[in-house]
């Protein structure tokens, strides 16, 4: 998320009691986390494993739990447990606020634009011209929906991200503060969920089109003209190229790419990054015309096993 | 979709700006796309590898962009762009018309029935005696529910067909100007997505119960007395016969035919028609016992590769 | 379901018209079937392979449609009809009572609870304190939510099992009288639908998190701390223990039990009972790492075709 103005980070350390290693007048300009980091960011670090990737990332202020040299250019908060001042931090900056209407007076919605009943529409959300939103929609505080949108009934966007902390006593949750941007004449089935940003965003890109039932996570940026089949379901920090097509049931792993114009079969599951241009099937997916192969293949075993 | 009071189809010619080669008295009864035409119909045709197929089709009528010889009987309207025009006709005689109440004053609803709070009837919908609409259902303009139907929260019917053409400039859709239709005793689960047709009907035979979260894509057609359990999805244009059984998670491809009394197992995939009175499994899908051999010729595969 | 408070035979056997083989002083205490059944409860049984199974069963009333001998300390209900006077029953018991509101007056909701506008809240449900339900959440009659409960948009809680009976005139639905049962910290994504359990309680175990679009189905009990990612779907009965994690399309059968801290992996079918402490993969699955050299064997399956 953006800090607009930014913030001192003498404020920073007292809201969250961290010791500050750095210059207690720079201005952060955004929290993010390791994933999405930008200079001027803070991002926080709990794991040995991870120190030196925080250390080195984009981001210039580093909420950290152990006493370190701190590469030039960056300052350090030292804390006894980041994750927690993390959440402290992006809840403080990115509040929940309870609706007060279906459709809450702070939300901005353009001209030609329909809203069928029963619709939900929370606060300071952004809905361009000429869009169509079914009865029972349900849009989360702030996501933004460019020009001739149709979102059909049932369908969720913005809501959290499914991120958990494994601590002693059981899961706690990551805060999101990240947001869902809709982009121009995009299409969006029935019964759909698209969840917010942990602390980017997430993106549908413009003219890209979704059939009923699809589930889109955290942080993945989908591009422009795609077309995804119904009940495909995408993991979170995605990012899916241009024209790229899923068709029905397809699952994609978190934290790839699928290259731009790939075309993915029915019921196939994208365990890592794929190129573009090529048309794939399986789960895990191979090349289609390598799966069919093998799927001769498969079917001729009897003759190995001397069986008619 | 039907035309009732049929049009003249000089008034076609004059509202779409096409050229009549034709009768311009003949009376057009109907408006459907090429998987769905019959005797009195207007379809369109915008690609030569289609032009043979939609003139000897049932089509009276032939939106086309090419001059060629009319078939004895039928009559020809020529474009520039035949997709648009029959589009704009889709549009005009089938317009959207957003709601003014969450149940429409022009829905019908029978005596017995219970709508649940929240939940949305749209303009001209029809729904039989002694039906339970659940929290939370989105039931789109015009669709019919018969007698002692269920439907679940969440479920939405109606929504528009996953259609859209490829241009240019990215897709284009074809506006769905048919309906749902479900018959008598149907219970529908929760979370379930059913498209209208794009100039069909999507019917939904008779005793037909669908568990959460199931998917019917637009203009398929599903028989008496079948039983999907959850997360089943099947794509546009399948006709579906009476007494099947597809298992959790199956999904079934468009355009093809299940016969009567199959029955799949989870998580397979149909991608071509199958014959009624088997059982499957497998993505794709064989028969049953043979996916069941290949299994076990898979799990033997070590012995081949001299490992144990 | 449990009868609170009790019913004598007496009465049971008026109102069902069954002949009473028993004393009729005696006080039933509740009612399930055949899977859930404890001393002092009556069930039904009307098919001659499960007669020994019933009679044997824990429960203390056994509607039947044979005369035979009753076992020590079991009392009979002869019915030409065992199936539809249970269900005579348990509606009787456990009526559908349409709803006056959309937040019924009769739920009870705790301190710092938030409902967002559009969410359906139904009779005599119990939400505990410092819960967030998001608008379109629909939760059925008389569920009950623990402490700090989250449910995303979209969620459906309640709904009736997918349960019903082949006759020969088509299917009849076996009434779902049993509950659902969320625990403390439990969080649940967009999209979800948990059914209700057919005579027992489905119960999701405290500060178990799932992701959009899971399906649960009636009679499961799922223990603590689990994780279920999008579109993971488990049928009816099932009985997940504590730390197990499912990733996302992971589809589970019913009547099977998933060990202590399994993990499946995505897309995965889980047929039958898997120990705990493992991963797991495929469908159907097995040990992820014997899966996992299966298809290294099954891509060299060219080598042994002679084919390059």
């Amino acid at each position: 998320m953006n800090l607009n103005p930014p913030v001192p980070l003498s404020w920073i350390a007292e809201f969250t009691g961290a010791k500050l290693i750095g210059d207690p007048a720079y201005l952060m300009t955004g929290i993010n986390e390791i994933h999405m980091v930008r200079a001027g960011d803070l991002t926080f670090v709990d794991h040995p494993k991870y120190y030196d990737k925080a250390l080195h990332s984009a981001a210039t202020v580093i909420l950290i739990n152990k006493e370190v040299e701190a590469p030039a250019g960056k300052h350090l908060l030292l804390s006894d447990n980041p994750f927690r001042d993390y959440n402290k931090l992006t809840l403080h900056f990115s509040p929940f606020v309870p609706a007060t209407a279906s459709i809450a007076p702070s939300a901005s919605i353009g001209e030609g634009t329909v809203i069928q009943p029963g619709a939900f529409i929370g606060n300071g959300v952004k809905i361009g011209r000429n869009c169509l939103i079914h009865a029972q929609v349900s849009i989360y505080d702030r996501v933004e929906l460019g020009d001739g949108v149709v979102i059909h009934s049932g369908t969720v966007i913005g809501s959290d991200a499914f991120y958990f902390k494994k601590l002693p006593g059981g899961y706690t949750k990551m805060h999101s503060c990240g947001n869902v941007i809709i982009e121009d004449n995009v299409e969006i089935g029935a019964g759909c969920t698209i969840d917010r940003g942990v602390s980017g965003d997430t993106v549908i890109g413009e003219g890209t089109k979704m059939d009923n039932q699809v589930h889109i996570g955290h942080d993945t940026v989908v591009g422009k003209r795609c077309l995804f089949a119904a009940q495909v379901g995408i993991a979170g920090v995605a990012r899916i190229e241009d024209d790229v097509i899923l068709w029905g049931q397809v699952g994609v792993n978190k934290d790839l790419v699928i290259g731009k114009g790939a075309v993915v079969y029915a019921q196939s599951g994208v365990a890592s990054s794929i190129e573009g241009g090529k048309v794939y099937f399986g789960s895990p997916v191979q090349e289609a015309r390598d799966k069919m192969k093998e799927l001769v293949y498969v079917k001729r075993l009897r003759e190995l096993f001397k069986e008619a």
